[in-house]
């Protein structure tokens, strides 16, 4: 393995397959790309001020070295433009361009970019084509794999959106060095993520590596295609998440209320850290229920302390109210079926499972003794 | 056949399959069905203000009745309800209600209900159960069938939008009686249609038939039920739109483009009228082209005049402008690929097809004849 291989995850899903290409020097590629898929389609680049800035004049560029017509969707950075009304404007703009079906829509950026701009492709003339280029890690670990697009609601994240399948992701390991360092470690958070899942020996192989991932070079391409290939393989199980897909969930349930309780206020928790968080306390909750051993809950604590992620609820504390505000916080929170708790829960490191009917009494007793009642 | 015979339509789209019923009484029954095949689900009733008063006291005692927690969403009629702000109205409230996956929204009016309705339904939490209980004879024979939900743009008509399947369809033949006259009449064009694309059988015994269908009993319950399952063996072929399906956008070209000159005002046009006219239009066009005989587009306008339908351009003339302001309408219709003109056009009575790259030449100098240049 050299520091400039690139790998390709397949992702299997019928008439919806597509390719992952991860590499560094991709977005420089992105025309060639293009032009070989979709031959004589144009395109609208959606992307946002901060990855405009560094990474637009060389996709633009090499898209018109291909002959691809491009239109450009330059949206302000930040959770608060996953909203209904940036989704109209997106979508008019393409409309404004003429784009028609068999033409591309390009989300150039992170997870905010990738989610907006892949429910504007699902829904502009009931689906146009789509292409990733994720610039973020948390963006191509994550959301690169399993077509779930949509925008946040005043209710709730994520509670709006289509399932709708990339025709191909460009993943640019290079782009990640032009990221903030937190915005880094906040992505690793998903990355270790699928070894908590079930790949015990892939999160064996992040306590050793993490210092080179975060380095750069053949370490990093690696752990991002174990990455894809893990969450590819819960997906093609269950593309629609009626089933296993919810096993991605682990960490999230208490991760997206502690989100939602700090307003979504970046200053306070990033969607990496509050997923590091969620998944100690699902390892916590999981020893109090007595499923899996605490030394697994302090294992995991340790390596997302030595990646530099928050853990515990202390620097959330002003913000947690009380264990019932974060009960209903969960409860509105997407995976909730017929009002009964579900969480993923584990048995130990790589042997997470969904527990359903959690009793929200058990939550609660939980929560009143990390945060008081 | 007697006058309260009802018809089982069953539309087979794999997973997705489902079945319309059709018949008199259907909305009183409602919450029998719906607790039948979604047992313990809430539902959220969208309906427009006109329909309310007819039939939402009926539907919501029934659901009641059938002990299923109702939620209403009532609003304004008419086509400019089917836009974006709506599509955020509603969505907002049924995640107000707290509805949750499994639970169901009820689409309870015509086809500007049922294609909101629809779109939010598919985009709520990614994707809720859906019910559609049409109340118009153009939702029954059309919007009931196929799955395309959507709302218009000001760049054109049903431009952003999802396709998305119903559960259950419930289409009460007596509930037709409660429209204005004229609703039935341009409802009327699309069950012509199919006699036109391709079952000339159906087209002659309409022409028959129209006084009993126009009268209600067993006569309109077939004529629903034989236009259902016409556009269910196209949707069958091509649920997705990438061929076959076209077939069912017979008339609607020029239809659509003349609802945009009349700015969609349903005192000028509405939408079965363009239709109906469009058609006409089609089949003038391919006697043009020596397609077909001037004959059969003189069948077709006869009849359509026998329902009283508008045939002609006569009553549209002061909104026309000319024939390429009536073009640039045409292009702007999603059935346009990469700038070459599709149209439906026709062999003869149920002979119709899928004509690519049609000239626009050929159009242009057909509406210069009709309109001036």
């Amino acid at each position: 393995m050299t520091a400039s291989a690139a790998e390709t995850v397949h992702v299997e899903l019928d008439d919806r397959s597509y390719d992952i290409l991860i590499g560094p020097g991709l977005l420089a590629d992105a025309g060639a790309h293009l032009s070989a898929l979709l031959p004589g389609a144009r395109a609208a680049i959606v992307t946002d001020e901060n990855v405009a800035r560094h990474h637009l004049p060389t996709v633009k560029q090499s898209l018109e070295d291909a002959g691809i017509a491009t239109t450009e969707i330059v949206l302000p950075a930040g959770e608060p433009t996953k909203r209904f009304e940036m989704l109209q404007e997106v979508v008019y703009r393409i409309l404004d361009a003429k784009l028609e079906r068999g033409d591309v829509v390009v989300a150039l950026g992170g997870g905010v970019i990738g989610d907006l701009a892949g429910f504007a492709a699902a829904v502009v003339r009931r689906g146009m084509q789509f292409v990733q280029m994720p610039t973020s890690l948390l963006a191509q670990v994550d959301s690169s794999v399993g077509g779930k697009t949509g925008i946040n609601a005043p209710h709730g994240k994520n509670l709006i959106g289509a399932f709708y399948q990339p025709r191909l992701v460009l993943a640019d390991t290079a782009a990640l060095d032009t990221l903030p360092e937190r915005e880094f470690r906040a992505g690793y958070a998903e990355v270790v993520k699928y070894g908590l899942i079930d790949r015990p020996d892939f999160f064996g192989w992040l306590e050793e590596n993490w210092p080179k991932i975060k380095a750069g070079g053949a370490e990093r391409i690696h752990a991002i295609a174990e990455s894809c290939r893990a969450k590819a393989a819960v997906v093609a199980r269950d593309e629609r998440e009626s089933g296993d897909r919810a096993l991605l969930n682990l960490g999230h349930t208490f991760g997206h209320a502690l989100e939602a309780a700090a307003k979504y206020d970046p200053a306070i928790l990033i969607h990496g850290e509050g997923v590091a968080i969620g998944m100690v306390l699902a390892h916590q909750f999981s020893a109090r229920m007595n499923l899996a051993s605490p030394d697994d809950a302090g294992r995991v604590a340790a390596h997302l302390e030595t990646a530099g992620l928050p853990t515990n609820l202390n620097a959330m504390k002003a913000h947690l109210h009380d264990a019932d505000t974060m009960l209903d916080f969960i409860r509105q929170d997407k995976k909730v079926t017929r009002g009964a708790l579900n969480f993923i829960l584990t048995h130990g490191i790589g042997q997470s499972f969904i527990a359903k009917d959690v009793p929200a009494s058990e939550v609660r007793s939980f929560l009143v003794d990390k945060i008081g009642a």
